[in-house]
């Protein structure tokens, strides 16, 4: 089964938000064995939104809308699908009980049954939405499945949770396929390096187990394999292959997992695991390694906090860097990243903390430590060191890369523990 | 002139990642007065790509792609751009210098001739690329535009900013149309509300100056209107008008921004002109405040710092709450907002700070603080007070909404100073 998907909405084609939606779609048809094919954005206009089913239905034999059905006047997705399918829009108690059961769910009273979410195209059926208001709505005749979801992303994916297998069940028994994507996550080393350098030979190796694919991320490559096969077995086989052949490359060293988990979640769990309890003293990453941190779920366990000293006196007062050393050799310095490494243990009682001090721009650069420069202090037990790197990049690509930079400091720390 | 973007990528149909260039060309389109027209994403496939440039066609003039432009084998964007309009790819001295350069750039040696960078298709330009490796391609004939960029968000919006500009210099300068989008940014407030409760009439006051539109944000909505006009003047006066529109009305009060700054922007920005330093005691945010203040240029000046007081021993040793207190009525509570609020002001001697603690789940609810969950603690100046919010929604969304509320609540402290 083919599977397009419809975005609409003027607010994404202005810029106002991104599209969360695409990457939601794909990670769910992925998990069930189904591929996206393809992705159309546009407006809030009947005659866009006629011309881009035509064209998804091509190629496809399901289409899955997202935007338009909300409570105001620019939502005019309901009215562009009936048109486009030949049905009428009218009064549904189906549709008003589905309506009414949300607002139920929230506590506010319904609206009445003037409320456009009461009305409902002929032979559509109405959606329990259960984290909003709008209904979503189902549509298929003989070639055609049609499934409408609210933009707002949240309601977007509880719809494809609450309602997506059964309403494909008929198809997805005959599929005979089965997919997996295998993964591989490299760290600091640049994507070209990897495969004229460190393993010429990877890609056609990795080739002949299905399409290749290598993508840069922050301060790191995903080498990608993706795998179909007609069995379980076969499909099981082909990915053990796939990681031999990783484990025997030189690039294994740069790999720091075989999977897609994120590196908050593999600190997350290996500092469980492992027991250990950690902190950050953050001056140019602001925050984010402890808003990345936070971000799993159970991650307070083994997370103390961070104190965010964006301030020399905070470094002095909470972190116990001297104030001679501060003026002497300056905040972003050797001394000053193991001092503040040091000094979030004492404050959190940890036996690991990680310090981050650099310069995030525009301004502040000099010769010596230009925009991009940071130090990273650790300590750990009794090791205790510092380095330097150097990144390029506007100011929230350099916090980016000092956070990820200090998470594999972290990561590398915690597997060092027996 | 009639713009589409093409986004070529498998990892964006896989959902590795998320789309990041249709919202930074729409936007960037925006500044200059141009409208996005529609977007298709594909996967990296000859066939796709043809189909979706053969359609994007029909209704645009210029066509822009993002993505496969890359040194490994699954960038094909070249070949497949080179075979829709019918050329040949070939060995060229002015693609290689361009490459050349970029290496420069960086440091790194260039590979040498046999580098696919050194290639490109007959009669198209190789286009300096300011944050990166792979130069960006132009091409045009009579009736069509195609300018193909990396997909690297960064490199994608230099290569806009580097060139679009002087290669559709001719069109622009035959464009008639003066366009703005005027929105004014409301908060603390259900759409729905806005427009049954607080002012039936809004819409179609603000209907007759453009096409109205209503986008629900985190803890707010924006209320925006897309307005055209043929001279500077009919621009000026329709924006205008369209403001006294919402000043006249009931909805003014919750409306926190008449523009498109962030919340973030807002608040650094106040603070500098109120020369009012300030500083976070974060638990439940988890640093996203800080990190959401830092990423704004220039905000060291007035930000101190937070305290990421994570677990409760950090709250009783860096903010001052009392063990007793927390053992007594617990994290989430009126007292102990309040005591993290004064904790966080005298660590960083600041005269404003604001702190959170709450339940951002999906663990730790109890029957009188569920999920969702949080205390706001307000200190500043002789003025000292704590509220309670109750929000859904998962834990990143909680994450967000916590932070969004406790950021209202600094910029409604940032106003109320003379």
């Amino acid at each position: 089964m083919k599977i397009g998907l419809l975005i609409i909405g003027n607010e994404i084609l202005e810029g106002r938000i991104a599209d969360a939606n695409t990457r939601q779609l794909a990670l769910f048809l992925q998990e069930h064995q189904l591929e996206l094919q393809a992705v159309q954005i546009v407006s809030d206009e009947t005659s866009q939104i006629h011309q881009a089913l035509q064209y998804l239905y091509q190629s496809c034999q399901m289409v899955i809308t997202s935007g338009g059905l909300g409570p105001t006047q620019d939502d005019i997705t309901k009215e562009s699908l009936a048109s486009f399918f030949g049905k009428k829009v009218q009064f549904s108690l189906q549709s008003k009980a589905v309506a009414e059961n949300n607002y139920l769910r929230f506590n506010r009273p319904f609206p009445g049954d003037n409320h456009g979410y009461c009305f409902l195209p002929d032979a559509f059926e109405a959606l329990d939405n259960s984290t909003g208001f709008a209904p979503g709505l189902f549509y298929q005749d003989a070639q055609r499945k049609l499934l409408a979801g609210p933009g707002v992303p949240w309601e977007f994916l509880s719809l494809l949770k609450d309602h997506f297998l059964r309403l494909t069940l008929q198809e997805r028994s005959k599929q005979q396929l089965f997919l997996s994507c295998f993964t591989a996550r490299t760290k600091k080393i640049p994507e070209e390096k990897i495969f004229r350098e460190v393993d010429s030979e990877l890609w056609s190796k990795l080739s002949v187990f299905g399409n290749v694919s290598s993508l840069p991320t922050t301060f790191g490559v995903d080498v990608g394999v993706k795998i179909k096969a007609t069995t379980a077995e076969e499909l099981e086989t082909k990915l053990a292959r796939v990681k031999e052949i990783f484990l025997a490359s030189p690039l294994a060293s740069h790999i720091w997992q075989y999977g897609t988990r994120t590196l908050e979640e593999m600190i997350v769990n290996l500092a469980r695991a492992k027991q250990v309890n950690f902190a950050f003293a953050e001056s140019c990453t602001g925050g984010l390694c402890a808003h990345r941190i936070t971000n799993i779920a159970g991650s307070s366990e083994n997370f103390c906090g961070s104190i965010v000293s964006y301030q020399n006196s905070a470094k002095q007062n909470l972190l116990c860097v001297q104030s001679e050393v501060l003026n002497q050799v300056g905040a972003v310095s050797e001394v000053v990243a193991m001092a503040m490494a040091q000094g979030a243990r004492e404050a959190f009682k940890t036996s690991l903390a990680i310090a981050i001090t650099g310069v995030a721009g525009p301004g502040g650069g000099t010769t010596e430590h230009p925009v991009g420069t940071a130090w990273f202090g650790v300590s750990h037990g009794e090791r205790k060191f510092a380095l330097k790197l150097q990144f390029h990049g506007d100011r929230e690509q350099l916090k980016q890369r000092f956070a990820q930079a200090a998470l594999y400091l972290l990561l590398e720390e915690l597997e060092k523990i027996a």
